[in-house]
């Protein structure tokens, strides 16, 4: 890292009391509380895929790159600890560039009792590359995995779905704390965070499970700004469709929005019946909306429930980090 | 990460005692020893700076984007535990880029017990962006610093210096076992890797301890590439002179490659004057030369001793990452 940036670091990364050793040394070392188990993300975000460098503040982009690796970890039901911020930094102008993308993440490293631990500053010709790895530590009730879930299981998502392009995907607030009081006060069989895509992520949730899924569609959380996408509003700044070659009726787009846009980051879980039932009554994330959008089943598979109680296939769809 | 390289990562991914939940969900899972301190770094590489692309093969790619990571857990006395790998890929040929690069890690990996235990893979316009965060443990000796050499320390150093350029950049083997080894078996203050070039990380560790550093230059241990490239011989590739503006004469120019050039990934280190003369009689690293370079002095810079003992400053050189 360079020497200049780890001095402007170390004079504002507050002290934390799980940090041994902050930025500046080879490594870091973090503290880990007795159970010693430590979780792990990293994600990488470039410049014209996963933001606009071009038309959207550095410090937004700083805070959607710590947020998707916290995000991560709510997923986990994990408590964030400390994060390490890689950057490639386009030549000119990095050094502003780089304390700007701070800023963003500093304000929300500390709602989490995250320290920004160390990293790796590089500048290059190319634009600009954001790598945060994110560490933390779960709870006595062990880590919330994808592939936890039981036929019969609810699925309980938080929040709503959709749109998330036009603006959310850049301030979205990850689900920590929902998602430490949700595996704090109830049994969580499983559980993922939506950055791919609604049904794309369920369906994640019930392959790893080795069991299927099926959504009332009537009941999932459909966002304003699905709908807002959905009617073809021009909102002054770039619209891009991340659901690929999705085909629906323009009456149904919002919905089909909700289930396939991705970077909503809000939690699905898989909640058994009891636990779902007391959940939804008790809501203990109000304002925060707590939905239940169906069930998981025995069949494999992704499938929406008809009115009267068949089903038919549905297709997963969202984001696929496809590779040529 | 893409489910398709992901459902291949896992089946190349040999199970790990520590490894509680590998590839596949939203964060990894390392159980850690019973003191539970994790030793974390990051390093982003990027083609056309730490590597071109173009004439490298991908295999040594991947093996200098771990060998980078791991060398900064040698250079805390840490194991190696665990790696984390994120890659921005070429939007064409990204898969087998992608396969290549996590083979040339594979191998290095498994020296050190160290699993590929999560990533993220991404295709964008832009070149190839590697982001390699390794995970370690100290040992009960605790992390060896860059802030405890004392005034009269021995300057130790691993192997020999300068004109890495001309393969070992790519190609090192980074002194894991060679600093555990030697922190088990001898009293060591201070270390670092030599990443930057030798006088420069030299500097670093005396500054980060409050005080000074005096060479002797004639016991520096030069590299035959330091000769080699100091001869201006056309290697048949790319030559870059990492030093910048690096004056010296001809006959003095592979002692300048050995304390400028960088990427030596040798360990330089504070060792008391009793443990290291009791090393430089033991040399147990060998073949792997151990060489006494100097001392540490309570007046802070950095110092060249004269024939006679009279000191004269010397300019610490190296690669420093600069930010406009």
């Amino acid at each position: 890292m360079e020497s200049e940036f780890i001095a402007w670091l170390r004079g504002r990364v507050p002290p934390h009391p799980q940090l041994v050793v902050g930025p500046g040394d080879d490594a870091a070392v973090v503290q880990l509380g007795p159970a010693g188990r430590c979780v792990v993300t990293v994600d990488l975000l470039t410049d014209g895929v996963d933001f606009e460098l071009e038309s959207v503040q550095p410090r937004r982009v700083g805070h959607k790159a710590l947020a998707v690796s916290l995000s991560d970890l709510a997923a986990m039901a994990a408590k964030p600890l400390a994060a390490f911020v890689a950057v490639a930094l386009p030549r000119h102008g990095g050094k502003q560039l780089a304390r700007e993308i701070y800023e963003g993440m500093a304000a929300l490293a500390a709602r989490y009792s995250t320290t920004i631990a160390g990293g790796d500053t590089n500048t290059w010709d190319g634009r600009l590359v954001i790598s945060v790895t994110a560490i933390g530590e779960v709870t006595p009730r062990g880590p919330l995995l994808r592939s936890g879930a039981k036929p019969g299981d609810r699925i309980i998502v938080t929040g709503d779905f959709g749109g998330s392009i036009l603006g959310k995907h850049l301030d979205f607030e990850p689900r920590v704390n929902e998602a430490l009081v949700l595996n704090e006060r109830y049994e969580l069989h499983a559980g993922i965070d939506c950055s791919d895509g609604l049904s794309l992520d369920l369906s994640r949730v019930a392959r790893e499970s080795g069991c299927g899924a099926a959504i009332e569609l009537a009941g999932v959380p459909i966002s304003a700004a699905a709908y807002e996408k959905g009617t073809g509003v021009d909102f002054g700044h770039q619209v891009v469709d991340r659901t690929g070659g999705l085909e629906a009726a323009n009456d149904s787009r919002p919905l089909f929005n909700a289930l396939g846009d991705g970077e909503d980051f809000e939690l699905i879980l898989a909640v058994p019946p009891g636990d779902a039932a007391r959940m939804l009554a008790e809501q203990p994330l109000a304002p925060l909306q707590i939905t239940d959008i169906g069930h998981f089943i025995a069949e494999p598979g992704l499938w929406q429930t008809m009115p009267g109680g068949s089903r038919r296939p549905l297709e997963p769809r969202g984001w696929e980090h496809g590779l040529d």
